[in-house]
């Protein structure tokens, strides 16, 4: 690995760290960040490493306007032997790439970009935590940076990456929440943007979200925009369902968000030889299930929460309590095998980590 | 009318303003904007004037991670008595604030952010161009400026106007453009964020535009997401169709922007005793009348061009050509009304202008 390209320019002044045992999901953010700029004609060039410092913009800035902008979530996390790991960063990218077609936006270069990562991980590697639960959360994301108002694709674009040192996302582990089945609200629709990990999916979502709190849910289902029948995602989160046995989720359709911890479930559940289907769910179905007892199992998957099991579902006003209200045990066992593999603890028998020794030698 | 409260801040280093003969839309600001800030819990302060600068924000600013960001755009006119003409700003910041509402931000004072564009106004009154047919641009917008990463609304937020003359949207005349009927992908659906004036729907449509400008055609018509039957806008315009004497329009249905030159139209021919009929018009319908020879007319609406005449419709591989692609009488009749009431040369019989005198009273 060359990283003969990127230059680097560290800070004089480190911030303090903050503490590991209250640490708030996306609220710290490291001393450097990673950057390239791309020009039309050009290409993608100046990938650096410099210190966190704001984003100077021209206010007509395209990203302001028009919305040109998608981004990338996923963790490091410090195994016990000091390695620093990172649960398949190459989907990221691959799908980073995926989001900026969709939105008119340049390509990257997914080695390039995973180089930058993992050189801004060897400069921050303080920051990447130690306490048990608690992970790095990497942020990349391009944003238009064109004066221009017209609505047209920018011709300048930045590339970031921010890291964020985050606890566990459950405080006192895995518990089952509230999911509200949203009615009027849509996320997304086929021959949208919904496929695509693009800001104004999230601004979409915040109204019923909004909604939902208020009436004491943590998280909406979303329904399909055209029928309003079939069950989409939750939250931020794709969705899996346990019914009379059988694993199912909802099929990539366009306006669903292929997830990557959904992907991997699916992949790990085919390697325990226990295959998903993927296919269209209607709330009439999960209902009928519910109804005679089938409904096993309802769980949310993404790179926040890994697994966060759903206790109750409420869909026009009535609610279906899903296995008591306690974690299930299909829930459990897939939340502890991708845990155990992200930090280290099981072995990577499916080939998804890439690693970093203590002495920053990538080792996958 | 008290301006007590907008801070003043004048530059010393005036640009050179751009050549009137050839302004290109969007692309030259003036040197001063309206900047205010919000915070949860003290509301909107520190409304100031000052010189266009970068703006500058942390990386993990909402706006570039969840696209919280609105805007509106409408023009101030130079008419021939050197009086500053703005045409219904009142109906912008009336929408603007409910897109805010859409997307979880905080509502504006709108007499206060008319007071503050005023003001502007007044500042910046050497670059309200001199060039019949030329304008000054006003694009007001906000943005969640709070460093979070949680998929949140944001605690504060920036409003600001920024200035940019532009040329005529028709360099020598009104002429019938050609359209795409766009049958992969969608715009907005019934749920979303189609009735806002929001980014994230701007950012959707441009792969759709990519397309048709690749295959030589200015704009696409956006079908409704659910049948894919029914016509919703034009590009980022309304759109009126004249069948068999009977002026139509798509109805307001939560997906299409509710655009102020589309009202303005229904009541200027409301005014006229040309009713406009406000219904769903599927391409089915528009088919047949073609074929029947009853499809007149059809033009978008909107701030840019105010009328544009459209003279082709592609719709499934079959074009339809419309008026012998000659601009219609009543598209005509429109666009030199609605011109003559902007610039000043026509009677404001519909009480639509905010006028402010050279002397930079305002007179309305």
């Amino acid at each position: 690995m060359t990283t003969s390209k990127i230059e680097i320019n560290l800070t004089n002044s480190r911030k303090e760290k903050p503490n590991e045992e209250n640490l708030v999901f996306g609220r710290h953010f490291t001393d450097h960040m990673f950057v390239a700029d791309y020009v039309k004609g050009m290409g993608w060039q100046n990938a650096r490493i410099t210190p966190y410092a704001p984003i100077s913009l021209d206010p007509a800035s395209i990203v302001f306007h028009y919305g040109q902008t998608v981004f990338e979530g996923l963790k490091a996390y410090r195994s016990k032997d000091q390695s620093i790991r990172l649960f398949r960063p190459e989907e990221n990218f691959r799908r980073l790439n995926q989001s900026l077609d969709r939105l008119c936006m340049p390509q990257i270069d997914e080695a390039n970009a995973l180089e930058g990562l993992l050189e801004l991980l060897k400069v921050e590697e303080e920051w990447i935590p130690k306490l048990e639960g608690n992970s790095l959360y990497i942020r990349p994301f391009v944003i238009a940076t064109e004066a221009f108002l017209g609505v047209a694709p920018a011709t300048t674009y930045q590339f970031y990456i921010i890291l964020s040192p985050v606890g566990s996302y459950y405080e006192e582990g895995i518990h089952p929440v509230k999911i509200l089945v949203e009615n009027e609200f849509v996320r997304a629709v086929k021959g949208g943007t919904g496929g695509a990990k693009t800001a104004g999916n999230y601004a979409s979502a915040l109204k019923a979200q909004e909604t939902a709190s208020s009436q004491g849910y943590s998280q909406v289902m979303w329904l399909d925009g055209v029928e309003r029948k079939y069950v989409e995602e939750v939250g931020s989160m794709n969705i899996f369902f346990k019914i009379d046995g059988e694993v199912v989720t909802p099929a990539i359709n366009g306006s669903i968000l292929e997830g990557i911890t959904r992907k991997s479930i699916i992949e790990l559940l085919a390697h325990w030889g226990t295959p998903v289907t993927e296919r269209k769910v209607s709330m009439d179905e999960l209902a009928e299930a519910h109804n005679s007892g089938k409904l096993e199992e309802v769980f949310g998957t993404g790179t926040a929460a890994v697994i966060s099991p759903v206790g109750e579902l409420n869909w026009n006003g009535k609610t279906m309590r899903i296995n008591d209200g306690i974690t299930g045990a299909l829930s459990k066992k897939l939340y502890d095998a991708l845990t155990k593999i992200q930090t280290g603890e099981n072995e990577d028998s499916l080939n998804w980590i890439t690693s970093l020794s203590p002495t920053y030698e990538e080792i996958k």
